[in-house]
């Protein structure tokens, strides 16, 4: 049996998150290692070796350590090209730089807000730290925009990338979880019948609630 | 001849910076397409067409038409292999892997607070807009942690992601660039010997030196 990949941090950090997702489509062995963040375990030394900002994911495989979650599940599904989905990262150039710009998009346009509004709204409570409802408007404003561009696009097409469920989809899930439990924000969605049919999709997805299954593991 | 691609906006703008250093690291024919921003071409219906957050670049090959500077890259290096620096993106996996970590870390640490630094001191006083000093000083200091990691990991090998040039690397230019030009942020990259070194030898690269000359074109 192939020794499973493993990955380093608490499975309810969107990043992390995000690496599950891809790990569980593309059906890989692996070992999810604790960090104990409260305990600032991912600021000591030995940590900092493998993830050098102090941040979580980590991942290792074989003979390669790495961090940042996109670019860990643009190497499991390079690595792991013949298993599981097999279409998560395109099978042809065109539809992988379609993958990259709407990925990319995720990582530029629509995380910085969202993962503002998840801190604020899901992080901050369980933290007993007070929300900034200053940020929480600035980026709800933000975050409906980069959504008015998503809506046309979906309804265009069944998934961001093409008609095909693909990495860049998979992105949007960790952070969209949280906002779809918040009464402000999930309504950001539900209220544009694109995005809420296309979040019905991608989030009923067996991989992603494998993912939600692990958020509740002590 | 090859039909020559299509890069549409500005060359001082950092994200189409980003996509000409890529495109002259690969040898590989352009045509530059103005977009006359302070006339709000970018948020023109055709524009949107092939730009849909209404930014710059826009690219388009043969047959397919792409935004987002990053994934705008990847496409080039992909698609013009065998052209011009064949190593950009890596020439095995395991390279590959390390420079789409790093050109995460790009996209994901160095670039919100450089590119709030960049428009705060090179473009908000080209617009005839006040300086804010809260958001440079925050910005600094968040740049500051980023450049002491960098700091680091140039003390080990002599690019981001190897022994080599990547796209990691050029992806850092356009930002740095400006940032090179104001005192106060030139000072975080020679305070850092590894960083200064590491920036007088990405920053000397014909590629760049060419894209510095289409700045100053009309």
């Amino acid at each position: 049996m192939a020794t499973p990949v493993k990955v380093y941090g608490p499975p309810i950090s969107t990043a992390v998150s995000r690496v599950l997702a891809c790990i569980l489509e593309k059906d890989v062995q692996f070992q999810l290692i604790p960090v104990n963040m409260s305990k600032g375990e991912h600021k000591k030394p030995d940590f900092l070796k493998i993830q050098p900002f102090g941040q979580v994911p980590a991942f290792q495989d074989d003979n390669i350590s790495l961090f940042e979650s996109r670019a860990i599940c643009r190497y499991i599904c390079e690595k792991y090209a013949d298993k599981g989905n097999k279409g998560l990262y395109g099978t042809n150039p065109l539809a992988r730089a379609s993958i990259d710009q709407w990925l990319e998009a995720e990582g530029q346009s629509f995380n910085p807000p969202s993962s503002a509004l998840v801190f604020q709204l899901a992080f901050a409570p369980r933290m007993k730290l007070k929300q900034d409802q200053v940020v929480i408007k600035q980026n709800e404003e933000k975050l409906r925009k980069v959504l008015d561009i998503y809506e046309k696009r979906l309804g265009d097409s069944q998934f961001l990338a093409g008609d095909e469920f693909s990495l860049a989809d998979l992105s949007h899930l960790p952070n969209s979880h949280y906002l779809m439990s918040a009464a402000d924000t999930r309504d950001l969605f539900t209220s544009r019948k694109n995005v809420e049919r296309w979040w019905d999709e991608i989030s009923s997805r067996d991989s992603w609630k494998k993912v939600v299954e692990l958020h509740k593991s002590p």
